[in-house]
């Protein structure tokens, strides 16, 4: 179903990003010649490239004056479809390394929340998402967008069933990780986050529903210092996600 | 100059931090008594507390439709002045202790990261932010709502010159360590964040200026993993900042 839905983005990094993606095919780039975007070697250098005839062929040269009086859009808006979306868990497998790392969104809500940690799971080295169907943000255009092309690195897949989905991430020998504030959870930093891992962060308001958290091997926090006490969804993704990296790295 | 000014917030978690800060001078509030913010144990008990009569006498039952029909509101909002903007780096040094760090951001620009990272610095028990003065983003109410009431726990000062105040850091024995993606910079967990530190941030898009990197003793870089090879500056604050805890707690 969501093969065939159509994604805007706009903006030079987010347009480089899709025009080099695998993952995304192009059906109509809106395109100011006298705009920045133009200006950008590796951009001019794909929309002159014979194979991609497919793409220059629907190059429009923008007509109105919303794409040049609007400086966010940098002279280039790209139209596309996204193959990035998986039917299955299991179609993660295929690429797997030894220390591959899926990230599972229980009902997050916001789209620039999963915009932000769309964009930092791919800095940090983990190209697979799943996300819950009801209940939770979709992929849009105003999430990819905010994720700077980032999502063109990575495979989503959108799960009606989270139990289902963890128990074939945990028959699949994934240790499944979840962050939550609470006393029995032990320190972010003391768990081993190497190997297959997944990563489960629940909803801005709620935390991860109760029943995912049974499905959890290990309860992990991240102790707040001071007297907020709410860290952001996406600045916790970080600080799990990076410290993951740091473990692998030493 | 800032510290008549006048700052409005709204929202329960909001309201709660500015009613509890010992910064913050309730001016004015604006309470619909049939909102979510009314409810609230915390604020109910602040408002019928004698000793905040000053709060008391100066609230205002909605009589317009704004309050009530805004949800995000939840029923309040709080027009407050800060005491929290030092005209010195110097006033930061009275209550410093042996990991005491400073969060230096150098022309950063927008108020969406200003206000992510004024919150997760307060989750990572950091108190103290300097700012820049020029092309930068000011201290405003969105900034504010944005950082989730957590801006009420940190002291700022914004600075016009800033290699003078980075001195002034150095000469009080802050080791400052710039964030630069650079072949030679160095693992940022491969650097020692303990002791007293200036960790410097830069702009979203240039990054920190030459002349301010002069002045950093350490070089630190997050190696990005994907091909957008760009962190947002708020998730960048937050992969440090909890390395930094990381060392301290270990």
């Amino acid at each position: 179903m969501d093969k065939n839905k159509i994604y805007t983005v706009y903006g030079i990094n987010s347009a480089k990003a899709v025009l080099q993606s695998g993952k995304c095919f192009i059906q109509k780039i809106f395109l100011d010649y006298n705009g920045a975007a133009y200006k950008d070697p590796l951009i001019k250098k794909f929309l002159s490239d014979d194979s991609k005839k497919y793409a220059i062929n629907n190059i429009s040269l923008a007509n109105n004056e919303v794409l040049k009086n609007e400086r966010r859009l940098q002279g280039i808006v790209v139209i596309f479809s996204f193959s990035g979306i998986k039917e299955s868990a299991m179609d993660f497998f295929n690429d797997s390394d030894d220390n591959d790392c899926i990230l599972i969104l229980d009902q997050l809500e916001d789209p620039q929340n999963l915009g932000q940690i769309i964009r930092t799971s791919e800095c940090a080295g983990v190209n697979k998402i799943i996300l819950t169907k009801n209940k939770s943000v979709k992929l849009s255009d105003s999430v990819f967008q905010v994720s700077q092309g980032a999502f063109s690195d990575i495979s989503f897949h959108i799960c009606t069933n989270l139990r289902n989905t963890l128990n074939i991430l945990k028959e699949n020998d994934y240790w499944l990780v979840a962050l939550e504030n609470s006393i029995d959870s032990d320190n972010w930093c003391d768990i081993d986050l190497k190997g297959k891992i997944g990563i489960i962060l629940g909803s801005e308001g709620k935390g991860i529903r109760r029943l995912t958290m049974e499905d959890a091997d290990f309860k992990a926090t991240i102790p707040m210092q001071g007297s907020i006490n709410s860290l952001n969804v996406s600045a916790t993704c970080s600080a799990i996600l990076f410290e993951r990296l740091r473990q692998i790295i030493k």
